[in-house]
């Protein structure tokens, strides 16, 4: 099963974040915030959303940060994804 | 008895979620939130509301992910239904 | 005496609830929710509203369901109504 | 002296509620919630405001039911009045 | 010096109210409410405020009721005015 | 250095008021509230603003009062300044 | 790694601020508040925004004044960046 966006969503997953802290020492699962770095799964259609053209910019297996507190989490065959506005996304990692 | 949505509304029904934890253990009712996933039981017709051009992109039997906090809960003959704004839809689900 | 309504707003009044529980007792009066099945009194002519067009989708008679917490309760000839907004009316029930 | 009200804002003079009970016993002044209806007094010119053309629907003498919480009272030549928007009041009623 | 308003604004000093209760007591100055009569100082130009085209309905000298909590209190010359937006003046007094 | 302000945004410097109250005794700086009277340092371009199209009414040197609680502050070369909307502006003084 | 901000963003990372009392003293890291001066690192491609065409007036490189509370905080390999969109950058820094 998947998940197909409607308007200007965008189906995202967390992506596990290995910190590290300057001195060296990895933080446990507990002590670290969630990660807002992302990757795209899924990508609506965009077109007229509250009555304004929205093109989408974003693609599946885009790595992103997104705005903290925004979207829904969603669960889905045991795995967890985040549905957002593309506009809550702030930008795409790049190499 | 139906309900037949106004503007770009559309009823849900809730799905019964099957949750099972990690560790394989069903959680009995009382510990489950309400599920989010739903099955689409009507749609409005669209067209202006609030002086935008409302397209519905939802059908009856689309079974769909909705924003918590969304809708407004009814009842009808003993059944209970939730109708919210075809934006406060998430995604389709497909298999 | 009778109410006319104003733009895009409806008056309608509130149907008495028969609710009965699963188990099949019915609750007194206290234990019930107000109920958000009314039916539709009077409809107002619609046109320009806020700069919008609005095209009324009622007519008195229609039962109907409406958001909770929407509208203002006013009284007259001792019966009690509520005047709202048509887009506070979710949908209309059909036999 | 008179008021004369701006763009699309009326003046209205609240009317003495002789509201009695059901099991017909009148209650006092202090037991009463503020009456809600008015009868208008000044109606402004209409036009527009805030960008949007405004026709006014009311006239001098009509009664009316308002919108709990809105207007900004005002006293003149020792009367009260009190001073909204026409969007603020809900119905006209008539005999 | 005198204050020229920008866009949609007005300059108004309050007038001082020899409010007496229905009994015929001359209210002290620390019992009374500030007043909400006042009279216009100055007019600002109009023009597109916001992206709307605004035409200023007030000249110097009309004496006008205004909305209980706008504006902005400034002090020139040891006087105390309120400047606010023309859509904050609720109408004008006449003889 | 100097601030070059974006779009329909102007940096103002507050003018150090010498308040006298009415029996003649200057208050202290720690009796009084922060002037609301400033002097325009430097004006943006102006140009379309969220999508509406601002023109700049200020010129450096002009004195102006404005919004309470408006802007941020700065402070550049140990100087410290007010960034604001033009819209926050109230009025030119003049003498 | 690096960031491409989407819409109307701005990526931008904060300058260390060698802030100096008036008479002289170096304060302490924890006794300064976070510096309000940044460098643009990224600008994103502007174009339309919420049914808005958004001009870009910034460049990688400029220094800036934004917004308190502004735009969210992203680490990208061990540097802290701050997303925020271009309306919430009060002005440039010439020299």
């Amino acid at each position: 099963m998947k998940i197909r966006p409607l308007g200007d969503r965008v189906v995202i997953k967390r992506l596990e974040a290995e910190e590290t802290t300057k001195s060296g020492i990895v933080l446990p699962g507990a002590a670290k915030e969630k990660p807002q770095m992302a990757e795209v799964v899924a990508v609506g259609p965009g077109g007229y959303v509250d009555g304004k053209e929205i093109k989408m910019e974003l693609k599946a297996g885009d790595r992103i940060f997104f705005s903290k507190y925004s979207g829904t989490e969603v669960k889905l065959d045991g795995e967890e994804y985040l549905i957002l506005k593309q506009d809550d996304v702030l930008g795409i990692v790049e190499e």
